[in-house]
């Protein structure tokens, strides 16, 4: 489950997330609202809130005059910027900003039917063929989007407009699949997580149980998206409804492998965590664990990134990691973050934060440029100018961040996300304050523990992070569990400056006891630069290494590199002549020796090429493509003499 | 030019390529054959004869009671298995398949309109829509197929009604495009080369010019085919006319990246020498050679496939040679030859006999099934059981050679290439004799020289050939030209034993003077197991080897080497200890040293895994595939120690 409340109760004060977070409150943020607003000249128009006129003007004279524009989604691109723009309130209050959400949310309501139901693409679109196209149609998963961004609303300004619009459309599509045992379940899934923030925020178990029932009913008749596009006589794309793309070739509780589209993947298994955990249920537990290990264990990059095809923006087979052809979207990235957030509160297992972060430091924050105005929807580990976005093969693959796409799934994602970082980094469970991420701030926990917990840290520039305790009054009697970091090989923790004992609990150490006023626990992890090896079973990596320092993963671009990085290998005890620079966007650069190897003539030879030492200069990954196109390379051939 | 006189005048007696042509004799021409006509019970049908008699029924009675069945181009099927048939019948005569060639061609005849007109899908399905979709409609890639068989049947058997037939269809073809002066040119190159062969059998002026204009007019609008599609509102397969794909993208002398479909590449271009052959015209001539380069510099696999994007079956961007999800058509290789062996009629450079031999021994040798009842299609440098056949970027890349596809370009292509390597073997220029490929077998060259050539090898199995001098009296006054191969570090000659000095030009070592009864020259090239690097522009093959023996690439595979392969990197030094041995299909097995990578847990792992020490047994990459499913690997990574 995701728990609101840290938002409040966790205020970020911190260079690095917290630079994020107010990036997206600066820049990101006004830019999609003028972009949702077609104010922005020279780029495609959205159309989102026209969208929502034309369809309001349905609602109100029961006739249409207008069109729909852009994709069957569009409305989830209000959706999202509404949340993000909603976490954005929490931390920097905004009069201004407020009014236009809740002109924005006055305009959505105006958009409702009588009935509930909100979807301007139906509504302007395609009256009467609701519910008919569950497959390609996205209703649900708008509606899912929307009730995610009226729960934000709610907890940021207590105000309930949009909570009991969504709350409508919700009891519509409760009454359609539910009293009208309508059958059917979404192609995409998000509005199962979306429920289940819908229950926790009024209490009310129709929604529970309507997220339960999606979860239930998806996959026991496997065909029924292919029926139902036989049936319908009419497409948005002509996805014909292959079961393993949506997930649904199998009951959800049978799934054990992580197939299909690979957002429609993590946003379902977060939806079966967030359900698992309410009911307790001990095979949707299980089935949860079971994709989890496939995920993590044989299709994730070791940025975090997965859904390795760009053929369906999809998961695929075992090991299959190219870092080249490699989809890697941002959202899903995102959403393996949503999943591995649910499962911390299904078991507190270190290894759910350490995926969380592998995948909010490395391919969600490349997925935005340093200045919060491009954003990367692809995440390749490898770019070739002249192949990357230009092969067919790697139309996909974009050498430098675009400008805003027709499809803007991925900006407003990372908006949302790196502006309620607060849910994310902690749990409190009883007196236990679980630390998952390491972010600058001040988290109260006074109902709990009876006080405050300061956090002081430059993480991860540096590996230390500070834990300052403020009761109210006395002591705060409680446990700290702090994440030791996977990456971290000697990791430290003192209280008041001196190193505490501890064993590690499924990847955490539980500093239990009082309390007083100033007293500190410091963790200290290792931030020492480290080589990586990839599974020989993962061809694309054969004889090669990363090369990662705390949480970062690093990469090597031309411009550091006398133009290219291809012929570049890594000494392999190059780790022991390595230096770092803390010169770079605030964060540290590594030098590791290495060769280069010379060209030779033609493509083949049978001289070997000559190798000649040299250093390369490596960029945390989250910082590339910030100066123009050129190589990149995170995986590197190793060479040991 | 190809030389079709060299069909006769070449003798083959050989155990390597004359074996293979025995395979085509005695296995792939009887099972096409019996494809062609439908009567193989459980595989797709062809109905390319069938097509042939509705056809002619159409021609006889003016109106049409079939259906049209299989590919637009399904009449090339029925084209190349008689070419095929007609190499097979000089090499060794069969009355009784000669009779049924006969039969055939009688029907081929009868299916042919009045005015000249033969193509069976227009005949039949598509009646009065002729030349109307020159982009996809394959009408002159059939027609160019069947001229070229016609031109064969006539070489071989003597026999001129399908060459009169064929002569009727150009005369057709002429009749359009040059006295009507319709505009356009074919979508898939191939009649450009088979008019050149027509104009050699039959030394009519009209064939000449007219490939020569289809060479001439090809690009000169670059939006034809697409303002054809515009206009026509019919399609086949809809494609747009994507001019880069057919090469139509700018007039062709101004062409100088390979780029679109691979097959319809080389063919262009060896309808291209061949016209910068007789021509002489100095800017095809030339545009010819920058094709080339970029084709040999920059987009062939070490194995001589080309084509590497299945995207389109294409060329794609230079250096990008992905190993796993490469196209590589079997076909493509072939054409490749065909532009190789054209290309050395414009200049004797060895480097073209050495692209010709590449491509031949691995590639399109691989294309075959060792009992010559399998083909592939796509020819991958590395094969994951799992991945290949399987994951959506993948699904082109079969880890085993399929049953016969209804598609069936590549096995004929394999069997007309394998049956007529005389023409390719050789060539005869005044009294000069250039041995470009060496192959076993008798060359009568009496009428230039006064004698015949005796060749004695057991090539490529070792690497000794020996040419043994027959003149029919006296001396045979002669040089013989000898191509000193690229991959031979020491190659020897010797004459009656004793060796000769000699300066290679061009790549040919030049042995000239008397020739006496029993005088031999002998080539010993240095059959040194060899290590090959990649350029490092090459993505793919980074920090990577391959092991190469005379003009053969060795890969290993999983059945050899405890089922894996992707764990295995081959030592720095091995090739000082490896060892071969002559235990493999008549052929030689490589052993070198290398390690082992021990598995790691999960995907990513900060302690080095440990290379054990092991054996690699590599076999020749021809051979591959041939023991089921498993995984397979040209270029393995390097390591030191």
């Amino acid at each position: 489950m995701i728990n609101e409340k840290l938002l409040h109760s966790f205020v970020i004060n911190d260079n690095f997330l917290g630079r994020y977070g107010n990036l997206v409150t600066d820049v990101v943020i006004p830019y999609q609202e003028k972009i949702l607003k077609d104010e922005i000249p020279g780029v495609e128009k959205s159309h989102a809130v026209e969208n929502f006129k034309a369809a309001a003007r349905v609602v109100k004279t029961g006739h249409c005059d207008d069109e729909f524009y852009g994709m069957v989604f569009q409305d989830s691109d209000v959706a999202k910027w509404l949340e993000a723009a909603a976490y954005s309130l929490i931390r920097r209050p905004d009069p201004e900003l407020e009014a236009r959400c809740d002109s924005i949310i006055e305009l959505i309501g105006s958009a409702q039917r009588e009935n509930g139901y909100l979807n301007t693409y139906f509504t302007v679109k395609a009256p009467g063929k609701e519910w008919s196209n569950l497959c390609e149609a996205h209703e649900m998963y708008c509606a899912g989007h929307m009730i995610e961004a009226a729960v934000a609303y709610y907890e940021a300004m207590g105000k309930d407009k949009l909570l009991t619009v969504m709350c409508r459309m919700a009891d519509c599509i409760y009454e359609h699949f539910i009293d009208e045992k309508a059958p059917g379940y979404p192609g995409h899934p998000e509005i199962e997580l979306a429920l289940m923030r819908l229950f926790y925020a009024t209490g009310n178990e129709k929604y529970r149980e309507l997220s339960g029932h999606f979860i239930d009913v998806r996959g026991v008749d496997a065909d029924f998206f292919k029926n139902e596009s036989a049936a319908r006589g009419w497409t948005v794309w002509g996805n014909g409804g292959d079961p393993e793309y949506a997930q649904n070739h199998a009951p959800v509780r049978d799934q054990d492998k992580a197939v299909g589209h690979a957002v429609r993947g993590v946003y379902l298994y977060s939806g079966m965590a967030d359900a698992a955990f309410e009911s307790g249920d001990e095979s949707l537990i299980n089935a949860c664990r079971t994709l989890w290990k496939d995920i993590v264990n044989c299709q994730m990059y070791v940025t975090g990134a997965v859904g390795a095809s760009y053929e369906g923006e999809a998961f695929t087979k075992d090991y299959h990691l190219p870092n080249d052809t490699v989809y890697g979207e941002t959202c899903a990235a995102i959403g393996l973050i949503f999943f591995a957030k649910r499962m911390l509160a299904l078991e507190k297992k270190g290894e759910y934060a350490d995926v969380m972060e592998r995948a909010l430091y490395n391919c969600v924050l490349a997925g935005m440029q340093q200045d919060g105005k491009r954003f990367f929807y692809v995440n390749p580990l490898e770019v070739i100018p002249g192949i990357s976005g230009e092969a067919a093969t790697h139309r996909h693959s974009l050498p430098q961040r675009p400008e805003w796409f027709a499809c803007a799934c991925c900006p407003p994602n990372v908006a949302r996300l790196l502006n309620s970082i607060s849910m994310y980094a902690w749990d409190v469970q009883d007196k236990t304050v679980f630390s998952h991420l390491f972010v600058g701030g001040v988290l109260d926990v006074t109902d709990e523990t009876g006080g405050c917990i300061e956090v002081l840290t430059d993480y991860p520039v540096s590996g230390s992070v500070k834990y300052i305790f403020h009761p109210s009054a006395g002591k705060m009697q409680m446990t700290l569990a702090v994440r030791i970091p996977y990456w971290s090989q000697n990791t430290v923790i003192k209280r008041n400056g001196e190193p505490v004992e501890y064993v590690p609990q499924n990847g955490y150490a539980y500093i239990e006891g009082y309390f007083a006023e100033g007293d500190i626990v410091e963790l200290e992890t290792d931030m020492s630069i480290r080589a990586v090896f990839a599974s020989p079973k993962v061809s694309a990596d054969s004889g090669k290494v990363c090369i990662m320092r705390g949480p970062l993963v690093y990469c090597a671009e031309g411009v550091d590199n006398s133009g290219s990085v291809l012929d570049l290998s890594v000494r392999k005890d190059g780790l022991k002549f390595c230096s770092e620079k803390a010169d770079f966007y605030g964060n540290y650069t590594i030098t590791v020796q290495g060769f280069r190897t010379e060209a030779v003539e033609g493509l083949y030879s049978f001289d070997r090429p000559d190798k000649v030492p040299c250093d390369i200069k490596l960029i945390p990954y989250y910082t590339w493509g910030n100066r123009g196109i050129n190589q990149m390379r995170v995986w590197m051939p190793e060479w040991s003499c």
